[in-house]
């Protein structure tokens, strides 16, 4: 069976977390778990200790240094090749409130945001990019085609809300702004990394209204039964994953496998 | 006559400079039109000195301050009422050129663009959108109907590059990053500013391959004969404006008025 690595970017709770802990699951799966502060990050910890395919990695991605430095470590202990890669750190603004009118947007919101949200994704595939065309396309549908064929996939973490022409409630600028930019950064991405014979699908995805630290003060009229678990969201999200082809990429899905407009 | 006031925003050279000697002709008109450093804009001094309907103001819309000080003119000497706002400033990169690749991008590039491209723009709507609540319709097509009728417009100069679905070349990662948040902050704009009796239309405006200095090196695979002159670019763009309806909010249009996907 061959080996297959897998990164997680934003993996100490929600989404992130879930995704590690799924993807640890398979036998054959390497999984690198990165986020800011492992030394607090209790539940990945405990995952890392369970199990012996979960290697974990200080990132924060509004520092280059730190993405650079990771960067040489998967040259070095998994030869500059990766298979899945998945972008998941976010934040609705600063304040971990949206703005609700033009009169609470401020720029350093705007900015700290955007850090995480867009420029991080994005320097994360700046530095990684290479290494998820060396992969052997162990994530997303098998195509006997040559010309059909993928080395990798990289999944960015949008929301719907990042549509820009599925928005009908507005406010939320910080939050909406960059991730209307990070389905930009998937679409260039999925031309850049889709050159040549060593193809990368590039996908932006939205988990749904998922219960977790992030989203919680947001969805109060969602009544709790209705919302997702991060386990839920994360099984659907793996399930687009798992049948993603070449003919996907630069497109932005929901959970349920539909495609989203950008 | 009514009276109508026009808000240029960029306007020392370019799409902006024509847009302002554009409106200073309607003879009903007021033309503010502003620029980071009037004290260098040549073209803009000598349109101001022959006619007498353009005001200049300074005004760096990285500099929230500067903003809010318009604002306070605005208030005080147009009565805080603006028909019409026209966001034009922008930039394709601090170093003038795209990226033509994942390793040229950097953060502090992308942030330098974003400041002006898109925070710049959502600044000033902040800060002048009360003013367009205030309008009296003066640009745009007339209605007869009440549910029809708008108080403002306001335009934010896109590009088609900043369009998601159209990308088909990839690169450029700060100006197409940055013109397709903007994009977001049209549609935003339009929800926040077209509740109530006043309406604002907000659209988002490709002008063209334009020949001004920012476009000058990129466009050098078109001809010289099939670029358009920022004065023709102005007329078809005013064309469009004059026939922008309330139904036509959040959208995003070329030059001859064809709707672009986001």
């Amino acid at each position: 069976m061959n080996k297959v690595v897998a990164f997680v970017q934003g993996a100490s709770r929600g989404i992130g977390l879930h995704f590690a802990k799924d993807l640890a699951k398979k036998p054959n799966a390497f999984v690198i778990a990165s986020c800011r502060d492992p030394d607090n990050a209790v539940n990945l910890q405990a995952l890392s200790n369970q199990v012996n395919n979960v290697d974990l990695l200080r990132i924060d991605v509004t520092n280059e240094d730190d993405i650079k430095h990771a960067a040489v470590y998967i040259k070095e202990k998994y030869n500059s090749k990766l298979d899945l890669l998945i972008n998941i750190a976010g934040m609705l603004s600063p304040s971990g409130r949206g703005e609700t009118s033009l009169r609470e947007v401020s720029v350093q919101a705007l900015e700290e945001t955007f850090k995480v949200n867009t420029f991080g994704p994005l320097l994360v595939a700046k530095h990684f990019g290479q290494f998820l065309q060396n992969g052997n396309g162990g994530f997303g549908a098998k195509s006997e085609s040559e010309k059909l064929k993928h080395s990798g996939v990289l999944v960015n973490m949008s929301a719907k809300v990042g549509s820009i022409g599925d928005n009908s409630l507005g406010g939320w600028y910080s939050y909406r702004l960059s991730k209307a930019a990070l389905n930009m950064v998937t679409k260039n991405l999925s031309i850049e990394l889709g050159r040549g014979r060593k193809k990368v699908i590039c996908v932006s995805l939205h988990p749904g209204s998922v219960d977790t630290d992030l989203s919680r003060p947001y969805l109060k009229s969602i009544p709790t039964e209705r919302l997702f678990s991060p386990e839920y969201s994360v099984s659907c999200l793996m399930n687009v994953i798992d049948n993603l082809n070449v003919h996907d990429t630069g497109k932005f899905f929901s959970w349920d496998g539909s495609e989203l407009p950008y």
